[in-house]
């Protein structure tokens, strides 16, 4: 794409946004805030009005001069699939272009089915729920597919990880777009909870910000000035293989010490088995991870540490303990003003380990500048089907990393 | 500024970048690899000829039809002055446009100065490091002051750290622009070096890359497709506030087991003087730190293990596991394929930390997907300085950090 066409993708990408951000908004407004010039402003929601993506929605208060009519984004006019793809099964979400979730559906068992047929089904279940929520098919952008990374984004092979054993090597993004005829964008699940988050305004204004997604793993995505952070291939914030404890135990990936295999929802329910809780269980962990227990039993913990079981409660600190140290080195190195504790691990917990993560962020270099608010998301059980979705509608809609691109593509 | 003032300085800072990049270059591969149009391309080009910047060398051979001109910055037609201000003095670099360091001086005695007074004579210096290399102070961009972070980087006030407790909220930037009448940039010791590498391209291409900057501290400093990673408040990458051991000493910013308490120099002369090295100092390691000797002081102990002292080597290698971690973490928290080991500690010890280091980056998570290269800096022992004056050309002349703001600025 030359200049030209850039420059108005990225006017027109701006545009969108700040209207999504502020739910309505005149085009005066909208100038003072994108810096753009009154024409571009003008020809760029000239453009969105023919499209249908934007509606006029009334006038603002007069203030002397010319009433100002003020534009918001039609939530119908667009839609995007979101796949959430773990070994549990697969989730889908259809999000409106405002990012609320108009249908959702989960199908069970990916662990051990093979690739090809998992990727037909998925189109079929995509088609689906577009059909069943009588959604018209020319408005669907496409489908973002999300799975625990680590991940090539360029091809959407996924790479190696002990529960999606079958996905390794496998172009899931070539297949599923031929199975389905729609775009596909890939990512992992933690990055796709940060841009969920981002999109649909889950997370009050912020410089920058990290989601801590926890569900069997434990990843991080952090967004700057509306834009994720992806480094030199889209394997960014891997907070679950960051070492806490060098001579600790050995974690999936072949370090010592590292948070996931430390504190993460495994090491939480082999600990409360060995101290007797009951987890509801029998299979040993890593037979629980592989198929659909992990959470369950994680859950079971979390239950009886609310009923009062003091081992359930020793236990789910010291892995608070460890995540917050996780935070810590999360706001340390990213430099974020807000922390989401998001995904379904979250879900379960997130109430427990608020306020360990709220202390020990606040200890953070980066605090003594400015602060960092720590909450739970308001769908982390759902956060990345949420965030799938919205990845389509942000790299669809508001592709501004191209905009970065144009600007150092020449460095690559 | 407006959109079209915006559009022209990205266009410019991305034809002077890809300019200085390729050493000498035609105006099709500018076209080419920006992507921007021929006409914009053509029109900066002939203003950087009218402004000298740039100056057309030659041709390239003819493929045919016409032969294309070759352009190249000029080195001596703008320079920059970078300051790196620590406890031990202050560091001037007078660096020209390709980051060649063309003159420098060092200056003792800034710990326990008064900052009104060390002010005065760093523009006093400034103006003395240009008028005897005997370059016309028109062509003198500006200053780039580092210093040890966290800073904050809006107001150019350093913020607390014990070796600089004279200057927290001192509003540096603003006395030294009045002082010396050039524009002054401010920014931490790890994040300068990491744009000194990236400007002086000491480091060979690469998509991402973190220089880890090892002085009396620990700091890190990222370089995304040519931008620096900058978070909500520029204090990113405090990769020696990272806590690597959650029981273990307690450091100076008040957490327990940061990488900089467990395996920075500091850490390395008390542990080498309790052990029976001769490290060349009687004082306190608070002491040493507050005067001029710590890095002396280590140097003693790399000495004495290049001499075959073990106790020296076992020390050493103690550090280098814990820098090695740390070095992990930066990998898999920004997803970077090359380390660039830095600052003046490296500069004495580079080479017995580069094998410990390169063996656990290689197993990161991300090196799953790309290896990741690490090397010791070219200029380690000046990086902050080096790093200092390439600030001040990047945000002169290749500011691109405002175009991604541009586009985001509305959800600030």
């Amino acid at each position: 794409m030359r200049g030209a066409g850039a420059d108005h993708a990225n006017a027109r990408a701006a545009v969108i946004d700040v209207i999504r951000a502020a739910g309505t908004i005149s085009r005066t407004e909208i100038v003072n805030t994108t810096r753009l010039t009154p024409g571009t402003v003008s020809g760029e929601v000239r453009r969105l009005l023919d499209e249908g993506l934007v509606v006029e929605v009334g006038r603002a208060p007069s203030t002397g001069g010319k009433p100002r009519r003020l534009l918001e984004l039609v939530a119908s006019s667009r839609f995007a699939v979101g796949i959430h793809l773990d070994h549990d099964g697969v989730t889908y979400a259809l999000a409106d272009l405002g990012g609320a979730i108009v249908a959702r559906r989960r199908v069970d068992g990916v662990g051990e089915a093979e690739p090809d047929d998992v990727i037909r089904a998925m189109a079929r279940e995509a088609a689906g729920i577009v059909e069943d929520a009588q959604v018209d098919p020319a408005r669907v952008l496409g489908l973002g597919v999300v799975s625990p990374g680590p991940l090539v984004a360029a091809t959407g092979m996924v790479m190696s990880r002990p529960s999606l054993h079958r996905w390794v090597d496998y172009p899931l993004a070539a297949r599923l777009e031929a199975a389905s005829g729609l775009p596909v964008v890939v990512d992992n699940d933690a990055t796709a909870a940060a841009v969920g988050e981002h999109w649909t305004r889950a997370s009050e204004p912020s410089a920058a910000f990290s989601a801590l997604y926890m569900a069997t793993g434990i990843g991080s995505g952090t967004i700057v000035d509306g834009v994720p952070y992806r480094g030199a291939s889209s394997n960014t914030g891997e907070i679950g293989h960051v070492c806490v404890a060098v001579s600790g135990p050995m974690c999936w990936c072949g370090n010592r010490g590292c948070v996931e295999a430390v504190a993460g929802p495994a090491s939480v329910v082999a600990a409360a088995r060995a101290a007797g809780v009951d987890v509801g269980a029998r299979e040993g962990v890593e037979t629980l991870e592989r198929g659909a227990g992990l959470l369950r039993a994680f859950g079971r913990v979390v239950d009886a540490a609310h009923a009062g079981d003091a081992r359930a409660r020793a236990i789910l600190a010291d892995s608070a303990r460890y995540v917050a140290v996780a935070a810590q080195t999360l706001c340390s190195m990213m430099d974020v003003d807000l922390v989401v504790l998001t995904g379904p691990a979250f879900a379960l917990a997130g109430e427990l380990y608020l306020p360990v993560v709220q202390e020990r962020v606040s200890r953070a270099v980066v605090a003594h500048g400015h602060g960092v608010r720590v909450r739970v998301s308001a769908h982390a059980n759902q956060a990345a089907a949420v965030g799938a979705a919205a990845l389509v509608l942000q790299s669809e809609l508001v592709p501004r990393r191209f905009g970065v691109r144009l600007l150092v593509g020449a460095e690559r």
